[in-house]
């Protein structure tokens, strides 16, 4: 028996705009929430921060990430604000428990408090306060629409996305950042760029690019343990790269296919619904070897289980015909 | 900007099936979850259980309950466990922290870890057991749908829907007990019969009604701290009594209009579309003092707020025309 339905918006496309693949409304503005993260963290290399103060793979990953607020993830976040002179104080994130339970179990059981270098955007706001450290920006103020810093940001995404910073809405995100919102199509347009790298300026191509090979390299730093998007990049050696967002958004940039592939659930039904909604997607395109899809069966069609563990229900996606 | 959008069906109607109000598909089975509830206390008091133990009311709304796990909650399980000659060992609902979180946190800091005790449904549990110790049937299979227990349970339950136990669909719930799924249109049926106590044997009208009684006399067992079901049956003294279950299920008997309404949020976001669109429906039926709308304001428009305490949105319901 059916329970309950997610129903999922989504759109697959190339960088000349063609789509592949549409379902649902894909023309009403969206928050992309998360899924802009490597976006931003490419206007942070394109800032000069990034080569100024030496960020390996792993930093620029965490910079992109949704992170689980694991050790490893702390500490990279903790080091890069290190390298550029300030501590967890100058985050502006809020705090949050480290998504992974057993992480945030260790640090009840150590007597610890979570802090702000636990919140999944924890990389994001250090990158953010890197490139205001390199440029001159007040760093105090770096969560303001206004702040240079949030118009470079904007900018880059922007033309990612093929508008202007002026023409995206702009609302608050959950870590107290300006967060924009973009029709599917153009969401699916800006990751195409991302796949291909074409369309864009030399500038922000060698950016994205510099962020996609970091992700590709440390998938666990953009989300980490037990993440569909963690497996997805790893699995498909990052062939296929990806960015969750909050309210049920994901983006993927299929390169071998040149396609941007983005997805958004409805109802907002993030936690569960994506994973299994993106897989068949990915299948509907054949952008995953059947050895692939073996691997990430688990995020196809998750079993539901109980308190008590027991398997109770599962998830299944039902795709519409295609465009 | 609208950034998610639920869809509920929902159906109001009275004892003898004239809807007031209908919207969505309400003739497809849905697992009613923990709106159940209600009627299987009633079954627990149909046992001559509570008689024999000498349930006072909290112990009967806990037995109703989705509770928060909060220390009086425990104690009142506990209680009842102790008065059946039983312990937590008997719970088999599985384990987890208490749903309110400060209470969760407060185990935490005493080094404590949370128990069957504290799982929402211990007292609906603890209340079957207590049939089964009482009737003499076998406390240690409880769970299992061919247990005497449970097909008690079905029957009054299905006599309320207006149907037969074995015409039920059943599934397994979050707790492990068998769930049965009914049409909106009959759990409405259930729910009206629950706030009138017309169209029902004596012996079930009598069992409801005191199971109705508990709930109005000691709401805060129902639910707890914060939650919509407490701060609706208190804010109405009782003239609407209401339970809500898991993946967006609310019933509400409302005693002045006679009418039973059951809301399902399609997608199963329970935890934040319930209140916004029930306090809507309740509204459009005109069964709020405008008192009662202003006391509980803040579950009808509920602030979204992020990791740093900002509201960055807010629930809103939109009411489609009435039946």
């Amino acid at each position: 028996m059916v329970e309950s339905v997610h129903r999922v918006a989504a759109c697959a496309g190339d960088v000349h705009g063609k789509l592949t693949y549409s379902a649902g409304d894909i023309d009403t503005t969206v928050y992309l929430r998360s899924a802009a993260k490597p976006f931003i963290a490419a206007a942070v290399v394109a800032s000069g921060a990034a080569a100024r103060f030496g960020f390996d793979a792993r930093e620029l990953a965490t910079i992109a990430a949704s992170h689980n607020g694991e050790p490893a993830h702390v500490d990279v976040v903790r080091g890069i604000l290190a390298k550029i002179g300030l501590d967890a104080g100058a985050l502006q994130c809020g705090v949050h428990a480290p998504s992974y339970e057993p992480a945030a179990a260790a640090l009840t059981a150590a007597g610890e408090r979570p802090s702000a270098l636990h919140h999944n955007c924890s990389g994001k706001h250090a990158g953010i306060l890197a490139a205001c450290v390199h440029l001159g920006f007040d760093p105090a103020t770096y969560l303001a629409l206004d702040h240079p810093v949030q118009q470079r940001i904007l900018e880059l995404c922007a033309r990612a996305l093929g508008t202007t910073a002026e023409a995206l809405p702009v609302g608050v995100d959950g870590c107290g950042i300006p967060v924009f919102a973009a029709p599917l199509r153009a969401a699916a347009l800006a990751y195409a760029r991302f796949a291909t790298l074409e369309g864009l300026s030399d500038a922000d191509a060698a950016a994205l690019e510099t962020v996609r090979r970091a992700m590709v390299e440390e998938p666990f730093f953009v989300a980490g343990t037990g993440r569909f998007d963690t497996a997805l990049i790893e699995t498909t050696g990052g062939r296929i790269v990806c960015k969750a967002g909050a309210e049920g958004v994901h983006g993927d940039a299929l390169r071998r296919e040149g396609l941007g592939l983005v997805v958004k659930v409805i109802d907002g039904g993030a936690g569960r619904a994506i994973p299994p909604a993106t897989m068949a997607l990915l299948e509907g395109l054949g952008a995953l070897e059947s050895s692939e899809s073996v691997a990430l069966e688990a995020f196809a069609a998750p079993p539901l289980r109980n308190a008590a563990g027991r398997v109770v229900g599962v998830l299944e996606t039902r795709l519409p015909a295609r465009a």
